[in-house]
């Protein structure tokens, strides 16, 4: 039966029969509309509740051919936008729209959204989600030299021999393998002279810190432990001596550590001691007499552990132990000690264990080191700032025990640069495989259409633009870092000790989070070991915990920030209420202007001025405020140790709040000094992207300060959305610009087609 | 020289030379100041002058002297608040008070916290931080009994089994030791009856789907690859065969799945369509002539991958593919297709494939399949949703290609209640060894006291007590969950299959987050792989993308709710402002009530009342705004799928709201039937937890709408670090109430001493 009232339910029958998000319940709804509307006929009605019986629905036929029939009406018609427009074409009685209020009640009853229904019945190949892809504005290989700046050429050294065949990844599940190939690696490096650069010429390095991070960095898209066991060797073992040593041990280790003739370690941790070294346990005990040490781990907990080089290939290391002169305990000292005999034995009174399978980074010999009285000779002690006398007595430059330790470990704060700027090549590896993979793969798309490229999607954009963003604002940031420590200055030293160990945390936990939300996006193919995904996340794990622990570190920043506050509050009394100034930007801290505060102008969203002034607004409030709280804690009578406990949440905020300005400012300083115009564009985005993105994510602090007002935080979250979409035609090229070997990135989901 | 006035400056002196956070400048600080003071003779500035030059310091033994010196004098005096009232009584001079306030500013430009200061000078081990240990207050198998609830019998069963010998985990790296020792567990499991638990009775099941889910919840404490070798066999392909086959299929096949006699795969996912499948490609051809079915990939991206039991041990799969008869296509089906033979070669036409190492689960077999044209008989399509007549027609109850396909997808939503349970004793069993462990792992301490319990610290608090919170919600939300599958009827199905998606998705995430927490909570000994978060983090970090891809799933659950509120919309008409009842409490939602979004009385933060109540009002409201929002792109004429991307991030928002307001109520319920007093009072402090941070993390949403002020949300902030801090002494307790056998946890860091 078909007249032009029972058409004009076609549209709704088809759809309770079809949609899958319609349940029974719909077929009772629309049953009961049907025995109210009097104008059907009592046939008509017959008919149409006998079209609504679940146990005799229409065949797969006819249901086709109502689809059929219905599409055909919408393919005349292009113009429709509601369910009810179609209906009444399909009646062909246009008198019939004086029922359309019933029937958009209707609509709502069954909870169909009408306009979305309508696309069941059309091929729309033609929206925006569909037609987009890469296409790139800018010149790849100018960003990647903006990128690579001033060691480009030790860059490229690095990657010519890790793209060369002797560097194909091992895949061998055998422990042992792995480490030797491991091995077998570090020594092509140290013949090519790549792992003595940073050691003074006159001993047979480089004489060139800054190209030994850059090589650090490059080796980091190649395998981790790779580069793990490299800076144990090179870094942390070659560091120690040149860093804690005197001419003596120059002469006689720095050349064969930078040959890797002598393979040694950095023994600080023990398994009681990780965070807190100050109170590590082992001793060195000396004795005038024989001009000698006694090194020796008083009990099994106070063991070296985790370290690197010792589990196998190590021959010596430095061993930092308490140095116990006639019973007086002289705080924590470092000493080269022998461990292993050239065949490989361990040397009597030296016990070695082996860390065992670790989450990552098995290609790195980890181990337990345990001494037994072990006697070492005078010269052993590593003694730039402390030593011993002709008359057995202690003699230092720096008399406090506890600040002699942290001005030796200050010396070794290139840990903390090496291993963030590692991370970020772990995470840009990561992204580098996501957005490419997300670039190709399909999935869904607009009914009848083809599959739509995952990265349309605005969520997929989410996930990994501004992680993207970030990588290339911690780029720069990080490269701020390794000038400022190589220009370093005594007076400077604090400031860079607690930048490195900021930057070291806040780095590291990017990466973790980056290289998670990168896995995720490569859905099954980035659980596969053949697409790396899972190397870099297992490998970068212990990053977040080792060269300190990143919880650890915040809050050692965060005193160290409460400190120059202190300084500062009395220094700025008489700069009124400009407190910083950005370039030729006043920086106005204190006054919050409400038309600011709601201005969604999207001129005044994009301006580095305003984020530059957001982001120092909340380091300067949050410092202020954690330090009022604590004097107010500790006034109260509060033990100083408990007040911090207390505000220990706090403090962590203070160092995030210190180090996003940072960030920000050094992204804005280097955009600023980039000529190319094309590529001053995109970093510009990105910079953009990295402010308001970071903003988003303090929106609740912002709120909370009255900085920003709910109109502007959400002005502010579809400014987000709008430069992802922005950014996706040039995703690919922002990753190409990292200059990744292909043989280093190897997954085949990355392979450009 | 020792004068009053000299020694008034001795603290100073003795800080400037050992505090670790003081630079060169605070030398010439204090320098300058005492030049400055006209007070002092010209002797006495000489004298102090030369106590502050970096070339000649103190000797170790006078620095050594001063501290002993003031060390003293703070413990006759111990209630000196401030640096000077120390100094003053250094001085002995109580005159010198006329300074006071000069010295206060000098201590700012220090940048010295006084009170803090004088902790260098003292031994002070009774402060609060210290004084803190595990001391639980409730009965721990009361609580586990509570967990267990009425299938604490399989519970019990399955411990059992899994701390027998034949379970010690398996350590080596060779992938296929490991797969054959998972598979000979699985021969174990499926001896004990505990394989097929779900099967009917009539076909020799258990007919108990409540302990199946149980079994696998409960085999999770033990490895996890074996889990999912386990849900592969009993669950994806023998519940395939349960769910869409037919009698003659359950009396062929279920007993010999329920015993491993025939061990078989579940085949849908192709490389090319995995969140998708309804774009699967692999075709299955009737040929009516021979009633037999032809099994085809047409391309080898359309293989099937990842397919469990598929590289070694399966046998037969169930095929999802294309129904083709006389060239028309019918949709997805499936099909038992047989791959190997006994011997385990595969089957002629049929290419199998090995997916190689993964990130983890490495003891299940994942594997490729293709199909090169492979004959099947007609009764092998699984044929509960549609069959092909005597006269080799099609023909089904459900018409619509798509919503039956979507139909038969439903009955497999097992899949999506057995995953998230799994995921959740990953959490627990990673939650266990990280609180125990920090219960017992000491690092810092006050200055002379010894080293303070991590656990005691309020930052690792914060990491590791709300996901504690959030694991018992989940655990009940979990529960029902399941509950209501078991109980289903057909109109609840859809609610049911988004809620499975929804916690799903929900609780797979949550348990990423939480072991990446216990991850770095536990240091360099949670990165070894003898304590076991690498395998719990690596073998559940696929979770939240297999058995659908959460972000995908989130969307589904958003769509399904936007669905619901607009046929909620029309029947809440009626219903004036009183919106839902939880209880006998009516939720408010319309209005708010200023007196309530600034309350910060610690009763009504605690009150459940409060907590439903912000719960149900986020999820009304931000379903309420998405849908407007989308109805308001669309009606300006952006195409649909195009409104949809652009929400997209909102509808993730829609779906976690709903989500977390059902875990909430789950738990209050819970709650209120719980008898046991003490047990009764720690839930209580768990649910406020869990309601406080979750409120807590949606501040800025509850700021944006008003709901909160920005009083509120600071003393919210405060009440959830409250409860952390309460909560400690029960921590230990409340893992042990997970009741995770000894022999599974395993990890030497988790031993109790």
């Amino acid at each position: 039966m078909s007249t032009p009232k029972t058409r004009l339910f076609l549209p709704l029958i088809y759809i309770v029969w079809s949609d899958d998000l319609l349940t029974a319940d719909e077929f009772n709804i629309l049953s009961r509309f049907i025995q109210k509307q009097s104008w059907l006929s009592e046939d008509e009605r017959t008919f149409l509740e006998s079209q609504l019986h679940l146990a005799s629905p229409p065949s797969r036929i006819e249901l086709n051919a109502w689809r059929a029939e219905i599409a055909q009406t919408v393919a005349v018609n292009p113009t429709l936008l509601s369910l009810f427009d179609l209906q009444l074409k399909v009646s062909q009685d246009h008198s019939l729209i004086a029922h359309q209020s019933a029937f958009e009640v209707l609509e709502q009853n069954l909870g169909i959204l009408g306009a979305e229904a309508l696309k069941l019945f059309t091929a729309n190949k033609e929206n925006q989600t569909y037609n987009y892809e890469t296409n790139s504005t800018f010149d790849v290989p100018t960003l990647t030299a903006i990128l690579d700046g001033s060691v480009a050429n030790a860059i490229n050294e690095v990657k010519e021999v890790i793209s060369s065949k002797a560097f194909t990844y091992e895949t061998s599940t055998d422990v042992t393998v792995y480490r030797e190939k491991v091995l077998e690696w570090c020594r092509i490096l140290a013949q090519r002279d790549l792992g003595n650069r940073a050691y003074p010429k006159e001993y047979g390095g480089g004489g060139n810190l800054a190209e030994y991070f850059a090589i650090m960095e490059t080796l980091s898209f190649h395998d981790l432990s790779l580069v793990i066991k490299f800076g144990v060797q090179f870094g942390l073992w070659g560091m120690s001596i040149n860093s804690l040593g005197t001419e003596k041990h120059f002469k006689k280790y720095l050349a064969k550590v930078g040959s890797l003739e002598l393979p040694g370690c950095f023994a600080m941790t023990e398994t009681n001691h990780g965070s807190n070294v100050k109170g590590l346990q082992t001793t060195a005990t000396y004795n005038h007499a024989t001009k000698t040490f006694l090194i020796s781990t008083p009990t099994p907990k106070d063991q070296k552990e985790y370290i690197g080089n010792a589990a196998n290939h190590g021959i010596m290391a430095t061993v930092f132990a308490k140095l116990i002169i006639d019973d007086v305990d002289y705080g924590v000292n470092a000493f080269i000690v022998p461990i292993r005999a050239e065949n490989g034995a361990s040397l009597p009174n030296v016990t070695i264990g082996d860390c065992g399978l670790k989450m990552g980074l098995n290609g790195v010999d980890n181990g337990t080191l345990s001494f037994h009285n072990v006697e070492i000779p005078y010269d052993n002690m590593l003694d730039k700032f402390a030593t011993i006398d002709e008359n057995g007595a202690f003699s230092s430059p720096i008399p406090s025990d506890n600040r002699r330790f942290f001005t030796m470990l200050g010396t070794l704060v290139g840990g903390r640069i090496g291993i963030p700027r590692s991370a970020l090549s772990g995470a840009k590896s990561g992204l580098a495989i996501a957005i490419r993979y997300g670039d190709q793969r399909r999935q869904f798309g607009p009914e009848g259409g083809s599959e739509i490229p995952i990265l349309n999607y605005r969520m997929h954009q989410r996930r990994l633009f501004p992680p993207l963003a970030k990588a290339y604002a911690l780029h720069f940031a990080l490269r701020y870092l390794t000038q400022r420590f190589i220009d370093k200055k005594p007076e400077e030293m604090q400031e860079i000790e607690a930048l490195a160990a900021g930057l070291k945390s806040y780095t590291t936990w990017f990466a973790t989070a980056t290289l998670q939300e990168c896995r995720e996006a490569c859905g099954g193919k980035g659980y596969l070991s053949e697409n790396r995904i899972d190397a870099l996340k297992n490998d970068t794990d212990v990053y977040t915990t080792f060269e300190g622990d990143n919880t650890v570190l915040m809050q050692l920043v965060a005193k160290n920030r409460l400190s120059v506050f202190r300084k500062q509050v009395s220094d700025m009394n008489a700069m009124d209420k400009v407190s910083y100034v950005w370039n030729q930007t006043k920086v106005y801290l204190s006054e919050k202007n409400p038309f600011i505060t709601r201005d969604t102008n999207e001129q005044h969203l994009l301006d580095p001025a305003f984020h530059i002034n957001a982001f120092y607004y909340r380091e300067h409030e949050i410092v202020t405020s954690a330090a009022k709280r604590l004097k107010k804690l500790i006034d109260s009578g509060l033990d100083p140790y408990d007040a911090f406990n207390v505000a220990q949440h706090q403090l962590i905020d203070v160092t995030k709040a210190y180090l996003e300005r940072v960030v920000l400012e050094q992204f804005l300083d280097k955009i600023a000094a980039t000529s190319d115009a094309s590529a001053k564009a995109i970093l510009t985005k990105l910079a953009q992207l990295f402010a308001l993105s970071t903003m988003d994510e303090n929106k609740a602090w912002y709120l909370e300060n009255d900085y920003l007002t709910t109109v502007k935080t959400v002005a502010i979250r579809k400014t987000v959305n709008q430069l992802c979409w922005d950014i996706r035609p040039d995703a690919v090229a922002l990753v190409d610009a990292f200059g990744i070997p292909e043989s280093c990135l190897a997954a085949p989901i990355s392979q450009k087609k």
